[in-house]
């Protein structure tokens, strides 16, 4: 068991804050950082009946089931109010490509389907087309076992209802009827677009033997997103028991490190640590507590987290100490799939590793064409075309063309959806004289190229001027923490020096 | 090539309506039926330029090729305004049980499939759920062949675009930068919740051999439904041209049989016909008429059609015969699973006969056990139960329980999701005395009894007070044309009598 | 844990019968029964030493390791010597269709599923063509979850060795190779056409806990098939384990009864009671017995596991109380059908149950249409079309078409594979007046009826003369037991009296 | 249409030469080469009547219908005979791996599947396990569209047949009964161990407007397979009908050049040209051919159609003059990967081009990590592992490791099923020094490395004593035609020099 290595006894205290929440589209917010202010009013006074105890009401599970029968998953497919724009631009977060041959989302489904979890409830809304397409033609029944399956859950109107999901516990109320199907005992919430490798099965277990009303999944590890705003922050004792939920905001950053230096009264009894936005929580409590306590509450954190503890609900922390990355911007999502590469221990290397298996759509691409290539330090996806080129410390993904002279480092090389001339799925009308891939004697540096881009001949993408941040989406390309963005399917003609 | 039956001159007129539209949750409006009072305004100069020609843009398609490489079909797998309340209560129209076996929208799909059609969009965003899950389940990739594919597309936010679709013209227009992925020579939209066989190949090989820009399959088959208001009605020449696109409404209704009296100036030459609701149009015009002449337009039919033929295209009608039900109302739901029954020739018998299959989640129950039954006139789904009991010109679908003394007659018995007891899928909290299934010497006449319904004892469904019309949601049921709709998962206690 | 209810003590000695073996195409003969006189000469003196403790060998699976990743099956698809002829005229015993939906060896191969053994091989060579395309149609990834496989291993030649399996320890030898693919802990040795429910999980757990080489499952049920010759017959202590592997011959039954009352010294410390041929063995101790020491065996019971008692080895029974059928004959057939239909608690009723799920090829038939029946305790396969017609304790099977006037009782009616004129699958040479299924007026009682039969008008199929054997195969069916068998595709004309 | 390039009149005769037939196990010898000396007995005298002429039995399928419902394939999935020992030592021809990411059946299979010809039978028998579990892996249902498949009919046993195909007519006739399960009009006769790119429906479309009874694909370009001894030499006249059926023989090869000079009567209206060994021949043809006419014939190519040729039956010749490989010896093999390197346009380039998909089993692997690599001229197969290397002109298979230092020119790596530690499905037994893949400072030209080898550290793999032909089986390797073959699974000890 983790143990926490942060000792600080600060309470956190941000309920002072008045709020002004637009509730536009935003799934992710309560699921491990939040950017909003906001303040949610709870019931002041709670009951403490023992109807909070879903423990009383008779469990259709006894002697702990098999995991793969007892507990359902609901992945939040999308985020909003992304850093990640503009990635994002027509897809959400979970479906951006990473590491070659993979989606985002990939990652977190493929965790559940290693720990035997095999009822997954995928929940979208945000630019959702892509991703609902990429579950149900990678996730169809194959490798799922008896009885499991990936379902996507869109949005949807109903006569009762007619709006968007309000928020992450909003999302779930709508959307019990379905996710009730099966006489689970617990559900698994968890946000799609994170990237970590995680057994399930032993939060499971700390659960059941802690008796758990709610376990929350926390960071141990040596991160730089605590420093981040928006982080739900746990304050917890010594015995990992969940005493606050805060959120870390602009105006009032939880510094550690002062945090401890505060301590009063010598009380080391307490520690703050990020949550991770995992919450495992027992069947009968989730229906409580959004149809009978919050009936109102949008976010899942802020305020059904919040109202549990206020109701005296048993809610623990389970530590996790891996590689954990949250994609809070271009520069995290540069830098993981950089870890990608470098397979370092404390980076997430499950897509280039292959202790266990992350799935994807299955495919059947030609091998890889290499003509003359020095490549260096590099992922290379299915089905590349690489002529003469140099390519170092760069991921490139699948059905990627390099032409003659190319020389690319440090870069993200997302690939394309189609081999341009052969298969004749591009569209007859736009007629381009830039062809999808990276032209002849182009230099690529530092840069994230998105799918099916059309990079012209003697092209620089070297931030030549060193801006921090750019827009230059009319030109086809963002400036994001330095790091060139090529758009989707964007031109970048000839001889162009960016 | 059928032949128009009806010769009429009147030309009807709708223009001078003025309508006011609230756009709120529609999708199908002008697929077939509208019910709004709508006038749209057409611009009032169009340029009669060749652009509107789409054949002037280079056709990347040749030769007339195969249908399953250069036609794709958008299917609107939903309806909403439905009449169908309450089946539609947690689902779209297009996820309507019928006919024992299958799904309301499996007919359109299947059509397709059997048209060597195996590019479909399907377009959902109003009860989307059920829907969603059943296409995904019943056609990823088996049976769809080499690049074949049923594509959910599910109403989505996006930065640039935060609301629902708001209309068919809307919808088709947001999702057109996914449904240009592949090079076809032509879309065909599709209503989902229409019930007919169709081989639309031989509608693809008219508008080819014609040259038509758009054409519209309208019904030239003996039907009731041109009585109904808001259908699409058609102003054909003798050449099948299109002349005018009108809706009958309600207080202005198309009376053909006065219409032909009316005939001005001894001219035959003008027929009125329903339209179905499909429309084969090509790529390049629809990509012009919704982003550059009509980019504000919301219902393809009243809109968009109106538009083209302003604007001088060749809009060409396809005239269909055989049996047509739009599932305009609880009765004609009804009806058409009584045909179904029954097989007329005229009627939609493609659920029952052999000739060509319907697709639908493939599966893989026990089979029907029969205790001791008299069954007459009826269609039984796989895995049902019956016990001693009487069975009548009744659908019985799958997996329903039928207790001893139970009778059944002249209705529609959809069955249930799960086995009740044996696979442990219902809920542990609700504890229900009355099972899933029709109980003891219950008896049903005229009754439509939705899904996972728990039917007492003793019960008497008969509608005993002879009501047209009666909304008793609250109780379980729904008296809708003197047809009793017994609520999905609705319990009916022992004894009642209805 | 099962008791065993017999107990004695008389030694069973076969060892004295000089044997002749015809090594034809008997694949199954030690999976529970056995034709032939047989007496392998086994190796005099086999050192006793430690190398047969397959414990010894570094064991790559700890802790008792969840079964999907540590067990694999190898199921028998088809035996030989077959006394269910005609149904195996053109199919082996694992394809013969049982329970109107399903194959025999779906009741073995959906045990292993259910007991979570997701890596099955299949190893077929007698008249394997149906069951091979039955196992990949069925079986294919679906359901089998991370993984898992049905993988059928046809017959073969190579280089060295150009003969057929020449019995049931020769063919798990030549597929070892394949077999050691996956580092497996336990093989569990299965027969593909026995008819029974079990959680093999059982039996792995006690050989884990009870450290053995080799676990046999025999049967403690009251089973009238201890009596069967060929069956072999374990010899037991009083702590289950195995002391002797014997067969029951024609001219030496194995009479319990007797056995009890000649009793010598009133030691009631051992029982006999018949194997069912299923074996679960530690992995290295496979490959020890058949490529180590007994190279040259054929036959898995009498020879291997003979072998390993006569080697010391630790073999131990598991009784099973449960239902089992053996399928040993015609009648047993029958009677596992009229079993289901009985739904005895003592039969086999997994067909027709719903506690957990017997696996197949999933369909997508149209209800079964019924003009005007009256049908009393039977089963009703999928797509049926049945007229006015009465069926009594009858198992209807798939696409069955019974005309008018037909009377169906005591029967096995196993339907079609295809629907006659509707989907042309008909050959186009066969002219024939007589079409697939039961003619007007017919009448069968107590028959079975095979595949793609067609029956004419006015036949009675009762066994006229009584007949308690009778091949009248030239005519289309044969008489076993006082059972009609109408042969597959048989033609009976009009008016036929059988 | 294809123009013969070789006039010649020369009428080969091998009539006199008799023969002795072993049948052992040859399943492919008539298609497209025959290593025995024959000499079949034809029946002296064949009446001329009309009963040979499949027209005149009712066609089922009228006006040309789509190929994928009237024509079935039936692949030849292994030859034997086969001079690529030791590829076959474990697999069929049809499963040897090719082009880093396929097996040789893929290229049959996969212009079948282009063709749109989706129902195909895999005829297997010798060393057909992975083949077969190749095939239902790769094609089951996906891909194949409505009612298609790929059936695997393994050689099996039955009541009236005990042994093994005796030949490739021998094997048809024996599967005839399932082969005429679908009413198609002509089958189509492949070897399933050729690489080309033929559209078969130019091929069907020529021999229904010829109304040919049978057409035979031939060889029109420059190949030097046409030098080879068993191959199956055409005689046709000007209008491409077939004249004569001859074996080219080791003692009497048919020299082309010498033929045309020879030509008496200055008689140019003949030709010779090679046999491809596809066949296209009429269903009731085959039926009469193979069961009235020739019950006896084993071999297709010289007996059958010879037999065919002998009744007058209209036998026609396709000529394709594409890129043809039959696969007939280590070297062919090994030219055909090089020249899907050079992408010569002579050459077979269906798998490196994207011109057309070639299918095979989908895949789910990790992007290949490269560390610093030199690749010229090369393919790259999914999920290598290449660490500080040279690669030149070889090509690359599936999960390949190749460690630092190593270089590897000329060559054929196929890579491994399993990546050694990570997934654990090595044998445990196993205990090997030497792990999967390629090891430092190892050189490899001009080789062949099989699947799951185990190269050490500095090993050079040059044929440092040019030999010629060399089995070294005992050491792991062979050599044939100069080319070094590294056996499946072999270990080749650090340090060697081979």
């Amino acid at each position: 068991m983790p143990q926490t290595s942060l000792m600080m006894t600060l309470q956190f205290s941000s309920s002072g804050t008045p709020v002004n929440v637009q509730a536009k589209h935003f799934l992710i917010p309560g699921l491990g950082r939040y950017d909003h202010k906001y303040s949610p009013k709870l019931p002041s006074k709670f009951p403490k009946a023992s109807i909070f105890n879903s423990h009383q009401i008779p469990n259709p599970i006894l002697h702990q089931p098999p995991v793969n029968q007892s507990v359902a998953a609901i992945v939040f497919g999308d985020g909003s109010e992304s850093r990640l724009y503009p990635l994002t631009k027509r897809r959400s977060e979970g479906a951006i490509p990473i590491a070659s041959n993979y989606r985002l989302i990939d990652a977190v489904v493929s965790n559940c389907i290693n720990s035997n979890i095999n009822k997954i409830y995928a929940l979208t809304q945000f630019n959702s087309t892509s991703l609902n397409s990429h579950l149900s033609r990678a996730y169809s029944g194959a490798s799922l076992g008896k009885e499991g399956f990936v379902e996507v859950i869109a949005a949807y109107q109903s006569p009762e209802d007619l709006g968007w999901f309000q928020g992450t516990a909003d999302a779930i109320r709508r959307c019990l009827w379905v996710l009730e199907e099966y006489p689970v005992a617990e559900f698994l919430v968890l946000p799609g677009h994170h990237l970590y490798k995680m057994d399930y099965q032993k939060v499971i277990e700390s659960h059941r033997n802690r008796k758990s009303d709610i376990t929350i999944v926390a960071s141990n590890g040596i991160t730089k997103r605590d420093q981040d705003q928006g982080v739900g922050v746990l304050k917890i004792n010594t015995e990992n028991q969940v005493m606050q939920y805060s959120l870390k905001s602009n105006k009032e950053p939880v510094n550690y490190a002062v945090a401890e230096t505060l301590t009063r009264c010598n009380d080391s009894s307490y520690s703050y640590i990020p949550s991770m936005g995992i919450y495992l929580i027992n069947r009968a409590t989730m229906v409580n507590l959004l149809n009978n306590h919050f009936p109102k509450a949008m976010d899942f954190g802020t305020e059904v987290i919040r109202g549990a503890l206020s109701l005296g609900m048993k809610v623990e922390a389970y530590l996790f100490e891996g590689y954990w990355e949250d994609m809070r911007s271009i520069e995290a999502f540069y830098q993981a799939n950089m870890e990608c590469i470098k397979k370092l221990n404390t980076g997430y290397n499950s897509f280039c590793d292959r202790d266990s298996p992350v799935y994807t759509i299955p495919r059947n691409l030609p091998p890889t064409v290499v003509n003359d290539a020095m490549i260096t330090d590099s992922v290379i996806g299915d089905g590349c075309i690489l002529n003469r080129c140099k390519i170092k410390s760069t991921v490139v993904g699948m059905r990627t063309k390099i032409r003659d002279g190319a020389i690319i480092e440090d870069s993200v090389i997302m690939g394309s959806d189609v081999y341009q001339i052969e298969d004749g799925r591009e569209s007859s009308i736009k007629s381009t004289s830039v062809p999808i891939g990276i032209g002849e004697n182009t230099e690529i540096r530092k840069a994230i190229v998105d799918k099916n881009a059309r990079i012209g001949k003697n092209v620089k993408i070297i931030n030549k001027d060193n801006v921090e941040e750019g827009d230059r989406e009319a030109n086809g390309y963002v400036i994001s923490g330095r790091i060139m963005v090529v758009l989707r399917s964007a031109e970048i003609p000839d001889n162009s020096i960016l």
